[in-house]
């Protein structure tokens, strides 16, 4: 059968980023039938996409508007496009639009990993645990060079207050941080988090800074020299403890170049980036700076986000073909 | 003057391993004579102390019985050993006590620091960001190899429920960490904390083991390989998550040699330590495994401990003086 009605519940899917086992068991236990590979461009551009029903992505495949163009042949037609993940920057989701196509993500199911990541990253940097660590094998005991400071006393500032913001904002103030945050789209916040009308005002509050925002024109070097420049370098308990930035959103945010200047004039101490402008990273400045340290996006990457990805996205797909619409979509 | 009375509060102190700069002024200010400087073994056995009426050290100053059987002299005598910081391992307490020489240690000054950096390390470990920083700086981009586990959901169980356990058991549980202990000497614990009378058992519960005891010859090499192979490697939450073991107490506790064999045939996922059996570490087969990471002895070792210890260490040296007793001391 080709083209999905109603009476068609049972439909074709392509998973072409990896998903859960146990998700893709649950789609064929439900009768789906499901190919899990990878397709290059050519083959996308080619009109593989027309064979399926539905297709499920994560971030290496990109659904451009040539793709989605041809993802429909005589009789069948691409209905459906589910993101295992977070952000859609790998979908043009306009272009899906105006085809009639759905498009889902699972956004709820990868916070809680950003959120220890985020927070893992900002005492590894504080407490110098990588630099540690490759100061050990090299066969050093460096323990005077090595003092750190606590996180507790000082300003966190959060550029952006969704999901994964409010749950860091949640843990750090457990651990003893005051919560300042910079969101111009957010309507209400809990009253204990600190609003700031203007991203400057949170650099110049915050000796710690953490990134949640999308990555767009509005955002894009958004952490620069100018603004590292503003930041006090002295915790609300009066520690020189120095600035320290942690990004786990999107790279080309936080602006490398100026962010590695900074951690050469001691403007920055430490910055820890789990995302690049360039990604894989491959050559970079910051990796010759003892006050970087880094992960190759994988703040999303755990078993349980998985597992969570993998249940939601089953969910919807099954809505999908057996109502036609998903609970949930983003268009 | 030599020797101290009621009427001398004004003392000759030796600080022997350094201490905060601002409490050295702070002493200096109500009027005592301050001699900051490191003494070999030899001076030490050579009487040195008995120039001083206060001596406060580190780690570095071993306050042995025969350092102290030379430290009073005609008509001058040592009559206060201050530990800036907690373990007295490097004093005989019981020689001092034996030689009319009170001691004191500064106990609450570091948990903060001690319990950020055990949650730092155990965020680092199961989110491999020691290994993911080497892996970036070797050019590699291991998205895949890297996948980590949540801490939230899982069972953590501390062996000793001191202050710092105790900070450390509020902080997991704020990230959903499930806090299981085991203290044979602790009369009572918040309701919340599932206690443990066999150790073994809290191996077989746990998937994440943090160390919190003294070290003594009932806890020498307690984490060992029957108990690591107890560990059950499946969190609450039904992840196979492995299991994962930190240590910032002492060395010794965790036996290395089984700790690398665990980490080798896979009952250990992780190791990050803090502390070793040999410091300096130096050569150490843990320094080949992917799975361990290490610190060089620096989890009390911030700003804010020392800022705490000194403050501490001078009202406990101005009390001495001024009364002859101060108001806590551990003989």
């Amino acid at each position: 059968m080709r083209g999905l009605s109603l009476s068609s519940i049972v439909g074709r899917i392509a998973i072409t980023d990896g998903m859960d086992d146990q998700a893709i068991k649950a789609l064929e236990d439900a009768g789906h039938e499901v190919t899990s590979t990878h397709y290059s461009i050519e083959e996308l551009l080619d009109g593989v996409l027309a064979e399926f029903d539905a297709v499920v992505v994560r971030s290496a495949t990109k659904i451009t508007a040539e793709v989605l163009a041809s993802s429909s042949s005589d009789g069948s037609k691409l209905g459906f496009i589910g993101r295992a993940g977070v952000g859609v920057d790998n979908i043009d989701v306009a272009a899906a639009t105006n085809n009639g196509i759905v498009v889902c993500n699972t956004p709820g199911a990868s916070t809680r990993s950003v959120v220890e990541m985020t927070i893992g990253h900002f005492i590894a940097s504080a407490r110098h645990i990588a630099r540690a660590d490759r100061s050990l094998r090299e066969g050093k005991w460096q323990k005077k060079e090595l003092k750190g400071t606590e996180i507790a006393g000082k300003s966190l500032g959060l550029i952006g207050l969704g999901r994964i913001a409010r749950g860091v904002a949640d843990a750090a103030s457990s651990l003893g941080m005051e919560v300042h945050a910079y969101d111009p789209y957010v309507q209400s916040s809990p009253d204990w988090i600190n609003m700031h009308d203007d991203v400057d005002d949170l650099f110049r509050k915050c000796t710690h800074i953490s990134v949640h925002c999308n990555l767009s024109e509005e955002t894009r070097n958004l952490v620069n020299s100018a603004r590292i420049g503003m930041m006090p370098g002295v915790g609300n308990d009066g520690t020189a403890c120095g600035n320290h930035i942690v990004s786990c959103a999107r790279g080309g945010i936080v602006d490398e170049s100026d962010a590695a200047m900074a951690l050469q004039n001691g403007q920055l101490q430490t910055l820890a980036l789990d995302v690049f402008d360039r990604e894989p990273l491959g050559d970079s400045e910051l990796l010759s700076l003892d006050g970087f340290h880094g992960s190759p996006h994988i703040a999303a990457s755990t078993m349980e986000a998985q597992r969570r990805i993998g249940t939601e996205m089953t969910s919807l797909l099954i809505e999908y073909f057996e109502t036609g619409s998903p609970s949930t979509s983003l268009n």
